[in-house]
């Protein structure tokens, strides 16, 4: 039955019935972590061949005979750009491989486009410099957008990606010079952009001629079943409306091997691989080449990828169903909560009781289970609706993950009755 | 006898003779590069342990008991800030651990600079910013300058460091930022900044309230002798002139184990800290911590990295003595040329007749041996005097060095005799 059709004493009843059991669970002194997009430690254990990849016996050699220990080699092994060219359907020529953060990639990006501009003018000439934001979205995008003093400008995510109706009036302010977009299981709801929606991406016309799309293609490889799904060149789709300078993809093996200690690498048009390039010769001598070996060689190539993520998703499928499964008992049927079913990447997005998700938050952190903080996948931190609550499923063990995500129902139950009450 | 002393006729003959024994060394084919201070093959074999100091047998986990695969840890592992304080004089908060490579924490702190200032405004948003250059030095930092386009003035080095009298003046325009150097063993000429340099460069009253000093101390446990030169804490001389936050100090295992995969760091007053970690929250998640982890268990302490230290001098040492020998037998006495005699560091600085490097340099390279190009180690690559030509002689192996060092000797008197003939 759902909460806004009860019988506000019955309402009240559930209420304290609830409060109770919460009480319960508060007293048990739980200390679970569901707040960041982890990989498990039996993920990581998957890579620990990595470790031994390169050693002093098999030597430090990349096939083109370079010597890994010593200094050179500016934007990656041949066979490691190779690899990514694969994994983004790309050339190797359109490839950087970085270190281990595709995010100090794409800051990076940003920082030089405001000393130095994107092919045209540094931005910080310009005035003031706004990004549309496709939301709910990943918040260390927003982090950098804020740090730099970009102004965000909220668009909505439909089913099938942003809201290409609002993206293209916003784009018509020459001062919005690009987004970020998780395109393929967005965090966080999972969601994939359709053909039609990459294709008036590629067709946008901009008012700003060094407007740029940051393509954080984070979970390009990241399926959580047999068949994942597909998403559109945006490249190839660029290219054809003209627009080869307008994306850069990065993607990383955070989530394939070791999220501290893997590679991350930026895919461009020839002309911003080589802005980029200028700016890296000036910055580093060359990433670690020694951590692209072990990669090279632990992988292969897209086999051995497909393999590993096979191996990820037989860990990963059954939390994500062990949450779903919560979900829908618990919260099914009661008109207080809607939630996506992802088929890929690492996030479940709960979308409470509008003016709820704070409340829910607080009291899970108040119970001892750490979630992250409600807002954070808004620009400023701030959900218009107070609403949505991004569910990280994948760092905990299962037994300790039925036990959160229970709380975490208790939770968002006690905030919408009291919330429906109080109205 | 002086080539300038010698009758006119006496040196054409001399060079005709020179000519001609350079004619047979270039019809040998050489292939020989003293182009980079980058360590040899040997040296790199010395910290091969370090490939396997972490693996699935003895585990990735920190003292702390951090996994070291999973993401996490912004400024460093505890351990690894302990050594880098040890190295530097400073206590571990004062350290922040980054990537493979201090170039790229220099050119971050330059561009944060740029873009949100030192503990001050912007300085892009400043109009003009100027750096005092010491020179000869590190063509590395004038290309982050030069990138920046941030204006370079020279400042002459004397025998312990740039002329403090000319950085005095030079500082009270207050578009003068800072200065990068090497203070010691200095890029290219070995030198170290004498105690009464260090306490002036401490005790700098810049116009500029924003003004940072980058201390690169690339080279400070590099000696080549079982005594080191001695340099005075910048940090504690700063303190005492009331500049604490005037100093940016860096430093790298780059020269200790691997430069394509080892650690840098950065050492800061605490505000310069809190300013470059705000930043590093919206760049990354944090550095390759297995790679710290397996300095920290390969080099244990300071003990470990002094013993590392003295297995590359003994590689080393022979190296620069042949390179001396050398020099001292074909061009002493001949009132061509003037080089140091460092006992630390990566480099032999060559002074050669004034208007004769680049001609010296490209008799080198048409005989198959590069050299660091000419007019490289000044602003701009123009060397004033046409004089300065930087050796590094730790890549080839002995023989080789031999071969090259004799072609170089040849070439210096070639163009020295072209030179005094056509004045």
């Amino acid at each position: 039955m759902k909460f806004q059709e009860m019988p506000k004493q019955q309402l009240q009843a559930l209420l304290e019935s609830l409060r109770a059991v919460y009480e319960d669970v508060k007293a048990k002194g739980l200390k679970l972590d569901m707040s960041r997009g982890k990989p498990g430690a039996d993920q990581l254990d998957l890579s620990d061949e990595l470790l031994t990849a390169v050693t002093a016996q098999n030597g430090a050699r990349s096939l083109d005979g370079t010597d890994c220990r010593n200094y050179g080699v500016l934007d990656g092994l041949p066979e490691v750009k190779e690899l990514f060219a694969a994994m983004l359907g790309v050339e190797p020529a359109n490839i950087i491989v970085a270190g281990n953060s595709s995010l100090n990639i794409m800051f990076d990006y940003i920082s030089q486009c405001m000393t130095h501009g994107a092919l045209g003018e540094p931005w910080m000439k310009q005035g003031a410099v706004k990004f549309a934001c496709p939301c709910p979205g990943y918040d260390r995008h927003f982090t950098i957008l804020e740090y730099f003093g970009i102004e965000m400008i909220n668009v909505p995510m439909l089913a099938d990606g942003p809201d290409m109706d609002v993206m293209e009036q916003t784009v018509k302010d020459p001062a919005v010079k690009g987004f970020f977009c998780v395109p393929k299981y967005s965090n966080p709801e999972g969601k994939t952009f359709s053909d039609e929606t990459v294709r008036r991406i590629a067709a946008l016309q901009p008012a700003a001629k060094d407007f740029r799309i940051i393509w954080d293609n984070a979970y390009c490889v990241h399926d959580l079943f047999e068949t994942g799904d597909t998403l559109l060149n945006i490249h190839r789709e660029c290219e054809k409306n003209g627009n080869a300078d307008m994306v850069i993809e990065v993607t990383s093996t955070s989530k394939i091997t070791y999220p501290g200690a893997g590679l991350s690498a930026v895919a461009a048009s020839a002309a911003n691989i080589a802005a980029i390039k200028k700016r890296m010769f000036a910055q580093t001598i060359g990433h670690d080449k020694i951590n692209q070996l072990r990669h090279a060689r632990f992988l292969g190539g897209m086999q051995g990828v497909k393999e590993q993520m096979k191996r990820h998703a037989a860990i990963l499928a059954p939390k994500f169903q062990s949450v779903l499964d919560a979900l829908e008992k618990e919260l099914g049927g009661k008109g207080i909560a809607r939630w996506n079913n992802p088929r890929g990447g690492y996030f479940i997005s709960l979308d409470v009781l509008g003016g709820c998700a704070k409340r829910t938050v607080a009291l899970c952190k108040e119970a001892g289970v750490v979630l992250t903080p409600a807002g954070a996948t808004f620009p400023y931190g701030k959900d218009p609706d107070d609403s949505n609550i991004r569910i990280a499923p994948t760092f905990p063990p299962v037994a300790e993950l039925e036990t959160a995500v229970a709380l975490l129902c208790l939770c968002v139950q006690i905030a919408a009755a009291e919330k429906i009450l109080a109205d």
